[in-house]
């Protein structure tokens, strides 16, 4: 079951873990682990790619934002993505506005609801270190920045094969 | 029914018109109209405030987005908005990705489709200047920039006086 959902989350998105932000400026830590626990200070702060909703067993709304070497790429259509690209997923639960649909009379709007288990996912490009995973590194973190297990983290880079034309990221740019 | 559309827009969002981002700055202008025609530069590189699905006759996805002003107002938890404060709402037709669906194999995955001719809405905060509709200044904006006729910028602040108690503002922050 929890693979099931690793796998959907997916769809539309993209999901990463980072070891270290500090790698994506360059410096090099052959010691870091894959899957790593920490979370890319000032994700909230990035600049929108696009949004989505998830439907199925996910039933979640999401912004997908990017640092700045991901929205220069995306803006020029540059492919495949530049090292230090780090691509930030959050997902909300998809729910009903019940203040909105009260003065509208009607179900209108879907707005954010609680987080999710699979609030935030992240991807991280590094073409040499990651190359065996399409250089993407991937990451998951509850509400609480508990990262997801290695087991279902495993699990992102055969989901996002299918996109490898497009360096292996499902969500396109918003304009 | 383009009455009943804008209506509905200012659901879960805001809506505004600009006349001068300058004056935004706290330059005077007096003679400036009520409902203008320029869009605020930059608005697409503003952070995130929060994400919404509207149903029904809209059938869009939306992005909304603020300046700085608006951003740490929603972040402090101050209300009301401080003069300067801009909200700008995003809204594509929502789209089943049909890409995504087929490598998922279900209708999975909903995302940002061709933009609608309510493309663009703002809210633009000037206590003293737009004191008649609550201190905003409301505008729309289709793909091409075109303004929304007057007559339709006209519903916008009877659609949102229900909200007064939240500044006039109907989207929550997404944390």
């Amino acid at each position: 079951m929890k693979r099931v959902a690793f796998l959907l989350l997916a769809v539309a998105t993209v999901a990463g873990v980072i070891g270290s932000v500090a790698r994506a400026s360059g410096s090099a830590d052959e010691s870091a682990p894959i899957f790593v626990t920490k979370i890319p200070p000032g994700y909230r702060d990035w600049r929108l790619i696009s949004v989505a909703h998830e439907a199925g067993n996910l039933n979640d709304i999401r912004a997908i934002l990017g640092n700045d070497p991901a929205i220069k790429a995306y803006r020029e259509g540059m492919l495949p993505f530049p090292d230090g690209t780090i691509i930030a997923r959050i997902a909300w639960s998809y729910a009903p506005s019940e203040e909105n649909n009260k003065i509208f009379g009607r179900a209108q709007s879907f707005v954010p609801g609680p987080a999710p288990d699979w609030y935030l996912q992240f991807m991280v490009k590094d073409s040499k270190k990651y190359a065996a995973t399409g250089g993407w590194r991937y990451a998951q973190f509850d509400k609480d920045g508990k990262p997801a297990d290695e087991t279902m983290l495993k699990t992102c880079f055969p989901c996002h094969e299918p996109v490898k034309a497009r360096d292996f990221v499902f969500t396109h740019y918003a304009p």
